[in-house]
């Protein structure tokens, strides 16, 4: 590798790094006060960069909001794919995905928030595009359980009851979870995943 | 009764009911564009009302958003509190309550997007008589999980978790519950206890 690469190399590494920074502590800052009460000069200087650094990397406010919304449904999304992959029996797979979902919702606390209270501040093109990654992403995780009923081993309940269900069992995690509190991120999860399954199977 | 005081119900009555018919509208408002989004004039505008009439009720736009959220506690105050005194036994209260709170969300879908997202608009010791109350109210529910597994009937997983879970996957409902869609409201809540009921019964 001569230098030019590497210096190229270098600066795409610093590059999305500081992206990452300014993505994490934006978020931070929008789960904590709504996105409409921040400013690029806040999110700017919470990191002790001036506005213009943070320009550099994102056009607007929106631009930010709009990659954060990127980011969740794309962590989402591989974990359930990862899942679909192991090709498990239906049982093992739903748990599997349950206990993910979970743990994902809890673990990045502040992104869950944003993506569920400020949905209304995205472009109304980006917001279409999030509902049908969204309705994708729901229709993964109902074809397991319809395997399930097809199998014999689920209720047989309307599928997007029951799914919606989990999901917002799961995803209200974020209102209440406390990584200082007592119960950690994965009994929590083992827990849910006790509930639900206990409910659904037969 | 006399004159005056006949007019003096009638005017309290009307009142009463242009109080609800601006909190209503202004939820909806609220529910739909978020709380910061709206306006005051955007609230009178909806019922063609001048500014003057919303203030007449209303200091501000605060006080709105106090009233919505007071009114949504007192009425999900008012039912448990209905169902517990009907001193039944811990397997058929908390069906009763499950069943119950999930169809408030269904019938209140616009206050309760408002009451789970619009919290921080709030102002600091609101919030706090808020959450004191919400802790109340969590409470009542979890003292009869509790009873319940004195009694050997609920598995014995941590209070709060399972509470709160329940909690979460009926007020998610706000989130995707559509009024004009197949599922009747009556039909999902049922569906929910039982797969609640299924998960937490031993």
């Amino acid at each position: 590798m001569n230098t030019i690469d590497l210096r190229d190399q270098l600066k795409q590494k610093k590059q999305a790094y500081v992206q990452d920074e300014i993505l994490s502590s934006a978020a931070a800052l929008f789960a904590e006060k709504g996105f409409r009460a921040i400013t690029i000069t806040d999110v700017a200087a919470s990191l002790g960069y001036t506005k213009s650094v943070v320009y550099y990397y994102f056009k607007n406010k929106n631009e930010i909001l709009w990659q954060i919304f990127n980011r969740m449904h794309q962590c989402y999304e591989d974990t359930i794919v990862a899942i679909l992959k192991e090709e498990l029996p239906a049982g093992e797979t739903l748990k599997k995905i349950l206990f993910q979902h979970a743990l994902n919702v809890m673990q990045r606390k502040d992104w869950t928030a944003i993506y569920f209270r400020d949905e209304s501040e995205l472009e109304e093109l980006q917001r279409d595009i999030m509902r049908k990654r969204k309705r994708e992403y729901d229709k993964m995780i109902e074809s397991v359980y319809e395997r399930g009923v097809a199998e014999g081993i689920f209720k047989a309940v309307p599928t997007h009851i029951a799914v919606s269900g989990f999901m917002g069992m799961c995803n209200w995690l974020h209102t209440w979870f406390d990584e200082k509190g007592k119960l950690a991120a994965v009994d929590i999860a083992a827990t849910y995943v006790e509930l639900m399954a206990g409910g659904y199977q037969k």
